[in-house]
């Protein structure tokens, strides 16, 4: 199993859910972040408006796939979120050892 | 050391910090997280009210343990989220390589 | 590559955010957390004020860094979190297998 981190533009969340939702990826996590990359002191725009990039509003997304998956998933995300311009975000790929479904204590890939 | 994350019913979150407490689990991160599973489209419960499951309010709490007390975290959890209906949560599994207490910088297990 | 997951005292995000960057460390992920570690049931200050240590307000910083300066990082992060006092936060490291600049599609350390 294979944690996938996506820190992506706020207002790229609903085509990325989307795109993920086609891809098969069932189970998704959000949190609203800030942050920045390599232009720090720069600009970046958000909603149409130019900022120093300092901390900006982020979308922090989360999902646990099969290794299977994985790739499809990266290649989902990538789809929905690139514009071609900075701050597009950053994907972050992670080994994840188990997973438990609450609900009926299912275990590993049957879990996700 | 392990990284148990657990993404659980807001209105859970009581009941599991002190069973986590009880278990002898001294550290918990908390984030105010959304997210589906596996029933998009259909419904769930949150607060006595029907929603579309699109993006829900859930919690995510994190804590990294020794490789001893893992499975014992993980039943606290389950223990105190289960309620055998959809959307009771999940909780995922990582390693962890290293461990600091800044006060102090402690390192490893020693570090939790 | 590795993830550095720091939680600090709200207080202390500029001075790590600085030490941070002047450790050539270029992207960091901030979130709004809450937490508490051993005190549970004692008192930590916050703000100058005595709480309850029940959850307490945190930041949670997130860096994913080259394995070379995954110590510089820790060093930069506890250099500018420290105070001595309990409650000065904790640093987690992970292994992370792979990250992708989503703009150009770059993977691995090129990507950070
Ligand atoms: N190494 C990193 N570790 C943790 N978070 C990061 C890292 N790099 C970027 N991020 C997060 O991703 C967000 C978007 O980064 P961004 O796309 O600007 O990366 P970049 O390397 O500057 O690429 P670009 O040149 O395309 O802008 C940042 O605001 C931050 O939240
Ligand atoms: N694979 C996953 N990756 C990341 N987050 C997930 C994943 N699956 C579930 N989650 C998170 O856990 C929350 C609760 O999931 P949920 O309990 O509905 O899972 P489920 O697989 O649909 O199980 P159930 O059939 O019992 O509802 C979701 O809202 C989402 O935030
Ligand atoms: N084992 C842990 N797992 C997850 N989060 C933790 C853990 N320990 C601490 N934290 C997070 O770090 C924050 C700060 O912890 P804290 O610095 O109080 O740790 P501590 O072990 O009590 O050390 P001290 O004795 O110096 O206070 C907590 O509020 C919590 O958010
Ligand atoms: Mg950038
Ligand atoms: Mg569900
Ligand atoms: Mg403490």
């Amino acid at each position: 199993m294979q944690k996938i981190e996506a820190i992506i533009q706020p207002g790229k969340l609903d085509a990325v859910k989307e795109a993920l939702i086609e891809a098969g990826i069932e189970g998704i996590t959000i949190l609203e972040a800030r942050g920045h990359g390599r232009q720090k002191g720069h600009t970046e725009f958000y909603r149409g408006r130019e900022y120093a990039v300092d901390l900006l509003p982020k979308i922090k997304l989360e999902t646990v796939v099969s290794d299977e998956l994985a790739e499809k998933a990266v290649n989902a995300i990538i789809g929905a979120a690139q514009t071609g311009s900075i701050g597009d975000g950053k994907i972050f790929i992670t080994r994840v050892d188990d997973a438990i479904r609450i609900r009926n204590e299912d275990r590993g890939e049957a879990a996700l």
